[in-house]
C-alpha cells in the first residue's frame, strides 16, 4: 500500500524547522586557533584606537606655533632635543623651537601638536647638536593620529555570530582577546543507508555505487561551520538501521541520514522515526530535487532524512541543515544568501515544484550572471563540481529564458540571509 | 642620510615577484580530511556515471513493446516476477508482459528497456501472484538513467589547483579517491618586529600597542591555503632581528616580517636583507597603503617585508603573498579576483599612488555594489572588520564619484584571477 504524502512548500518547511533552531554552546579558543570560527559574543573595543595620540610618519614632533612663519625662503630652525622610537615615551618637555625625532606609531610628546615628515626637513649638525630646518607652516594637529580616531572604547566592532576572518583576527588581537569566546561547533552525525553503497576504496561491482554522499555532507557540514561525525554505512535493514540511529542520538547534536526516505520497499526511515517516537515535521517538500527530504525531531533533537540522490541530498542539506547549524553558531543570517542574477542560458523545463538548479555564478561587468553547472538530475554528481550557487525556479512556471533575472542562493558565502527568502 | 627609493607600479612589482612563484609539493590525505585543500592532480572519472543503466524511480522495469497498447480504458496487465533492491542485480530473464519491481538506483534488468513509476500502476494479487496494470504506453528508454549520462570514464571533472569543496568531495568519493593527492600547504613564517608591540595578553602601557598583525596574517595565510608558523615578536634591534630571520629560513618555505621596512632609524629590514645577501626585488611600490612593502629573495626563497601598519600589512599580503601561495597550490588563477562594481559613496581624495581601499562588497538587484568599510588610514584596523573586498583607485586620479564603476578585488573568493589585472 503506497503511502500518500502531502507536499508542503519550501518556505513552510523551513519555518516549521526553524522553530527548533537555537543558539549553541560557547567555548574559549586560543586566538591563533580562532580563524574560521564564529564569535559567541560581540567584539567590543576595550580601549580607544589609537589609545594615544601618535605619529603616522617618521619625522619630528614640534609645537605648531613655532613654525607659523616658516616658508621656503625663510626656514625656521629647530633644535633636536631627543629621539623617540615606537613603543617609547618621551618624558622631557619640548620648548619653543625644539623638536623631537619621532618614529611611525610613537606617542606624541606632551607640548607638541604637530609632526613634520622626515622627508620635508633638512638636518644638520653644529657642535654636536642636531638642528632641522622647516620650510612650511603646520597647522595645530597636523600629522597626528588622534586618540580614538579609528575606534572608540566601548564600540561594538563585530556582532556575535560573525565569522572570524583576518580582519576580525586583527581586532581580537588589538583588544586583547588572547582567548576568544566562540560558538562550539555543533556535532552532526552522518549515517549513510543503502545496500547499493560501496566504501570509497572498494572496487565497483555490478549494481553498486560508491558512497559519495557521506563525504559531500562531511564537507558541507564543515563549510556551514559544524563538526561532522561519520557513524557508518548501513545496508537496507530495518533493525540494523533503527539500532544505529538510536545509538547515535546521544553522541550528536543532530543526525543526518542519507537514503531510505522515499516510498520504496526498502525505505525504512519513516518506520525508524515511528519506532523511535520521533515527530515528523515534514516528509514531502514541493521542490526538485529533494522532494522526499524528511525532518523529524525527538526531544528537540533534529533528525534530517536526506535523499540518497547526491544532488537532492546536497540541496536538502543547504536548505534545511545549514540554517540550523548557523543559528547554533549565533549567526543572525543563517540561510543561504539570496540574490538576483541574470540567467546565462534558457531553462525550458516546466517546474511543477520549485526547482533548485546547481549553478555557476559569475560576474560580468558588475552584474551577477548564473548558468546551470551541468547535468540536471537529482542523481547527478558532475554538476556539483562547479556549483557555487543554486538557481531557484519557482513552482508553477513553464520555463525561464536566457537574460531573465532569477533568484540565486550563494553557497560559498559567509554573510547569509535572514528569513524570508 | 635619507635613502631615496624609486617606486614601481603594482603591476611591475607583481610581475617581478611572480618570476619566483612555483608549484609546490604533493601529499596524499585521507578523503575525510580533504575539505578545503587544493587538488594537486586533475580529478579524472575512473568509470562512467552511472556505471550501469539504472532506475531513477521506484517502480517496475518492463519491456516497452509490451505496453504499446496500454491506455486508461484498456490497461495492460503484467505479471510481477521479481523484486530488485538498489545494489542487487536481477539475474532472471524478463519475458513478454512480465515486470520486475525495481527500487531507485537499481540496475535495469536485461531485456527491460523502460521503467514505470510505482505511483502510476495499480497492483493486485491473484493466487499468490502479484500483477500490475499499466494505463499508458512507454517509450523505449523511458525513465532509465543511462550509463555515462552524467559523466564519461576518462573525463576531467576538476583541474589540478581546484579548491576542494563539497561538490568535489562527492566526485572524489564517486571515483574511489580514498586518498586524495593535494598540494602540500606551504609553510610561511611570521616574525613581527617593533619595540612598540605588546603580546595580546599584556595590558596596555603608554606608547605601546598590541601585536595584531601576526594574528591577522596568520588568518590571511590560512584563507590563502598556507600553513602559518609564528616565529616570534622582536624588538627593534638589528642583531636580534638578523639572527631570528636567518635562523628561520630553513624552517619555512617563505618568510613574512612585519614592520621595519620604512625609512625610520629603527627600520632594520633593509640592513638585514643586505647582511643575508638577499636580493631586493622592490622596496617601494606606487600604492597606498603599503608603499614601503619590500620583497627580497635568497636562493629563490621569498622574504616579504610587510608594513607594520595593519591596513598596509593586510593589503601587502593579499597583493604579493597570496599569489605565491596559490601558485604553490597549483592554482592557475592565483591573484585576487578582480571585478567591476558600482561605487556606493564618493571617494574624493586625490590618488597620487594607486589606492586600495578596504571595502564592503554587496549585491543589489543583480549588481555589485561597493563602499569603503570604514576609517581609511594605513594604520586603521576597524575598517578591516567588514572588509570583504578592496576598491582599486588608479594612481593619478583626483577622486571617484558615487555611482561610477570601479575595480574591486574580492577577498573571500576561491576562484581567483589570472594576470594581468
Amino acid at each position: 500500500m503506497l503511502e500518500k504524502r502531502t507536499p508542503i512548500s519550501v518556505g513552510e518547511a523551513v519555518c516549521n524547522l526553524m522553530k527548533f533552531a537555537s543558539p549553541g554552546l560557547i567555548e574559549m579558543v586560543a586566538l591563533e586557533l580562532a580563524h574560521g570560527r564564529y564569535l559567541s559574543e560581540d567584539l567590543v573595543a576595550d580601549q580607544d584606537i589609537p589609545s594615544f595620540d601618535r605619529s603616522p610618519y617618521d619625522g619630528f614632533a614640534i609645537r605648531s606655533e613655532d613654525a607659523v612663519q616658516a616658508t621656503k625662503d625663510h626656514p625656521v630652525t629647530f633644535e633636536v632635543i631627543g629621539k623617540i622610537g615606537a613603543g617609547s615615551v618621551y618624558s622631557g618637555k619640548v620648548g619653543p623651537f625644539q623638536a623631537v625625532r619621532i618614529m611611525t606609531g610613537a606617542e606624541i610628546p606632551k607640548n607638541c601638536d604637530a609632526v613634520i615628515m622626515l622627508e620635508l626637513t633638512s638636518q644638520y649638525e653644529e657642535n654636536g647638536q642636531t638642528y632641522i630646518d622647516i620650510k612650511r607652516s603646520l597647522k595645530h594637529g597636523a600629522n597626528i593620529s588622534v586618540q580614538g580616531e579609528d575606534a572608540r572604547k566601548g564600540m561594538i566592532l563585530a556582532k556575535r555570530g560573525t565569522y572570524i576572518h583576518p580582519g576580525i583576527m586583527a581586532l581580537l588581537a588589538t583588544f586583547g582577546y588572547s582567548q576568544v569566546p566562540v560558538a562550539r561547533k555543533p556535532v552532526i552525525g552522518i549515517i549513510a543507508t543503502g545496500s547499493e553503497l560501496l566504501d570509497v576504496k572498494e572496487p565497483l561491482v555490478p549494481g553498486k555505487i560508491r558512497n559519495s554522499n557521506t563525504y559531500m555532507i562531511l564537507s558541507q557540514i564543515q563549510r556551514a561551520g559544524g563538526e561532522a561525525k561519520y557513524l557508518g554505512k548501513l545496508s537496507d535493514d530495518l533493525e540494523t538501521c533503527y539500532s544505529a540511529v538510536k545509538a547515535s542520538l546521544n553522541q550528536v547534536d543532530m543526525l543526518i541520514t542519507t537514503g531510505g526516505v522515499s516510498v520504496g520497499d526498502y525505505d525504512y526511515l519513516p518506520a525508524i522515526y515511528e519506532k523511535l517516537g520521533a515527530t515528523v515535521l515534514f516528509n514531502k517538500v514541493a521542490m526538485r530535487p529533494g522532494s522526499v527530504t524528511t525532518v523529524a525531531h525527538l526531544d528537540h533533537k533534529l533528525l534530517f532524512g536526506l535523499s540518497g540522490n547526491p544532488s537532492a541530498c546536497y540541496v536538502g542539506f543547504e536548505l534545511f541543515v545549514r540554517p540550523i547549524v548557523r543559528t547554533s553558531l549565533f549567526n543572525g543570517k543563517p540561510h543561504l544568501k539570496k540574490e538576483k542574477a541574470i540567467l546565462g542560458e534558457s531553462f525550458l523545463k516546466p517546474n511543477p515544484f520549485t526547482r533548485f538548479v546547481r549553478a555557476k555564478l559569475t560576474y560580468d561587468e558588475g552584474k551577477l550572471m548564473v548558468s546551470p553547472s551541468g547535468f540536471d538530475k537529482s542523481s547527478a554528481v558532475s554538476s556539483l563540481a562547479e556549483a557555487n550557487a543554486l538557481i531557484v525556479l519557482q513552482g508553477g512556471t513553464r520555463g525561464y529564458d536566457k537574460g531573465m533575472y532569477v533568484d540565486v542562493l550563494l553557497l560559498e558565502d559567509h554573510q547569509g540571509s535572514e528569513w524570508p527568502w
